[in-house]
This record gives structure tokens, sequence and C-alpha cells, in this order.
């Protein structure tokens, strides 16, 4: 799945590497050495979160009660506000926010079609995992984007709102519900490689020439699944 | 259908009509006579925002493009922000909101569903219609509330950002697909009754004592049918 590129026509550009040591040297990858191109990753950045705001606007209507409604409403609208956010700086480049956003639709649709899972413990589930890796993912990269839009950017998607809520709805769940975390710990395990696709696709290149960047990456991906680990973890699921 | 009173055991009290002249006497209805309990008022107008956020949520998951999308999730925001900051007005009296909330939940659980629609199009009518008519009812009541929580609730309900979305989306679909305004048109009609009927739960007593409450507003819903009258004549729709 090649991601970054455009599936309608206009092809945006791919974040590039700024000049690396020799490729037989070890070297620890840092997050600013990725220059993501702004307005694709504005656009994916974008969708990802209209994508996290619709899940979680379905896990508020299946929600049991008016108490989880409250919290996951609440973790909803910070999808929406990021969601809004992400499209003003797009319209502040004066680029169309739909014509960036529209090439992310297909792949991103999968992924949230593929993370919903069979009922409401599996929905929240799976924003809990998409969105605690792509959130903190997308935050890094944004590390590369020019000075101001970059300290733009990583306060959009700063501060909590989404983790905690699903953290605390799936807590209290599992704690409930006997046989819920053996499953639940199946299902985390299941969501990760999906996730971790739509990371690669914000680096990878689409030819040869350039597929040295997802190959360099590799360290940061690892620690993504770490923090998945981390997450899963203090639900006391194993990873 | 006795919807101001609770199902679920806490009574909450009826909204009281204020020493009113003799029942013969013609009178022009004025909403300042009525004098809502701000407790369950705050709790049915904070479920019912909830209740659009959630048929506005479903209407973005389903919307056709990306600008469809920006539009009703901005429009899904405002609903949100009503719910909470009605909620917050809940918490500032010391009460428990969801309890205050859960006795109106069925009755507006039935009106969401009632006014789904069969597609994208219905559904859309089915919020423009309930949150038109309801938003201007409800901040109208909020006039015979104390002097500050009525500013502070009409402050909360007042401005736009829902019906402008339906409007326009609306309107470009029924230039776009011949025969769409007839079915609308049968559509909104249908919607009205059930519509009025929570609108009057809010007044309603639930003895025969206060029944004339009800009786006394009726030019208020006339009113209401009026407005509705020019929101389904403005798409063009005979209402």
């Amino acid at each position: 799945m090649v991601f970054w590129s455009s599936r309608r026509g206009a092809r945006p550009e791919l974040p590039r590497l700024r000049p690396r040591v020799a490729p037989t040297e070890v070297t620890k990858v840092d997050f600013t050495e990725l220059v993501p191109e702004p307005v694709p990753f504005l656009g994916q950045a974008a969708y990802i979160q209209l994508e996290f705001f619709e899940s979680l606007s379905t896990a508020v209507i299946g929600a049991p009660s008016m108490r989880s409604k409250e919290g996951l409403s609440a973790a909803a609208g910070v999808a929406l506000r990021r969601h809004h956010e992400l499209i003003a700086e797009l319209r502040h480049l004066d680029v169309e926010p739909e014509a960036v956003m529209v090439p992310f639709a297909p792949a991103t649709d999968r992924l949230g079609e593929s993370t919903a899972g069979a009922d409401w413990h599996e929905l929240l589930l799976g924003v809990h995992v998409t969105s605690g890796m792509l959130d903190d993912y997308f935050s890094r990269l944004a590390a590369g984007l020019p000075t101001g839009l970059s300290t733009r950017v990583r306060g959009i998607l700063a501060g909590g709102g989404i983790g905690e809520v699903l953290d605390a709805e799936l807590r209290a769940a599992i704690a409930a519900e006997p046989g819920l975390a053996d499953r639940l710990a199946l299902w985390g395990r299941s969501i990760v490689g999906d996730t971790l696709l739509i990371a690669r696709s914000a680096l990878r290149a689409s030819d040869s020439a350039d597929r040295t960047a997802g190959d360099r990456v590799e360290p940061v991906f690892t620690e993504l699944i770490a923090e998945h680990t981390r997450r899963m973890d203090a639900l006391g699921l194993t990873a």
C-alpha cells in the first residue's frame, strides 16, 4: 500500500530526508531529519482526526450510560477541534482542504473499518490504539515542518482528552466483565499492523530511490510499538 | 406521553405558571409567564443537544463529500458545545447531570429514531426540523429562568451553526436530485407532530390541575409551526 501518493491524479510530494550519513553507519533516527511536505502532511493528519471523530461519535451513540457518553463526547470534541484546526492551517497555506484530504480517505477509511471491531469495547480499544500511536507519531513528525507551522501543529495535537477517556472506559469495562481482557488483548494485538501501515505511508517513498527512508525509520516504529505496549499494560492487557 | 415527569423514580418538578388572568379572558401568551424548574429544564435541554450531536455525527459519517463532512462536523460541534455547556450549568447548581438527564432519554431517543428517516437526506431534514423548532423553543422558554441562568442559557443556545449548514446541504441536494423535493416535503410534514410532543412535554402537567398550562401555550406552538413553515419554504418545500 502506497498511501502517501494520491489515488486521484494529483500526487503529493513525498517527505524528504535531510542529507544523511553513509548507510552502513548505525545512526539513531532523529525525527527532525524528516522533512514532511506541509500540505500532504496536514491533509493526512486532518483526515485521520476526522476518522477518529467519526469513530468516537459512533462510540458515543453506542455508549451504555450517560456518564460514558459525556466522556466520549468530550473526546470526540477533541478530535473534531484538531480536524478543524488542521483544516484551518491548510486554508492558511491557500489550499483547498477537501482536495488535499481526499487522497488520504481510502486508506484511512479502511483503517477505521478494520479497527472498528465487533462490539463497543473493541471499537473503544480500536480508537485507543490507533489514536495513541498516530497522534504521537504525527506530532513527532511535525518537528520537521517549518518552524511556525511546526509549533502550531504540535500545539494542535498536544494535550490529552482522548487516551485518558478511553483508558478509563476500558479499565472499568475490563474490571466489570470477566473474559473481556483476554479478548481485548488479542484484538489490540491485531490492530497494530494496520496502524503502522498508515504511519509508514506518511514516510514511504513510492519509488525505489527513496525506499531507504522507510528502512531508516524502523527504530521509530519500534518506539511506537513500545508505547503501544505501555498503553496495553496500563489496561492490564498483554500486548 | 408525559415527558417532563421522570420514568425512573425521581420526579422533576413541573414548570409553573405565574398567577394569570381569568381563563375566559383572551391573552397573548408571554413566555416569561412560564417558569421552568431550572434543573429539569437544563437536563432536558442538555439531553436534546446530545441527541442532535449524535444525529449530526451520523450525518457526517454518511456524508457523500469532504465538503459536506466539514460543514456537518462543524454543526455537530455546535450541538456538542451546547450539550457540555448545559451540563456545566447543572454542575454549577451542584447536581449530577447524568441523573437529571436520564429521565429525558427515552422520549428524546424515540424522537431521534422517528426523525432519522430512511436515508441521508431525510436524516438531514429530520435534524433541521427538530433542532430548528426545539432550539428556538428552549431558548424562549429560558426567558422564565432566574436572571443570570436565563442569560447564560440563551447565550448557549444563541447563534447559528446548525440550521445554516443543513439548509445549504439540503438546498444543494434538492437542486441536484429531481423528485427529492416532493419526498422531503412529505417527510418534513410527518416530523412536526413528534417534535411538538417533545416541546409540549416541557410544559405539560402530569395531573389535571395543571393541564391548563398546556392549553394556554397553544399560540406558542402555532408560532413554532409558522417558523417551521418558513424553514421549509426556504428550501422550496411545501410545509
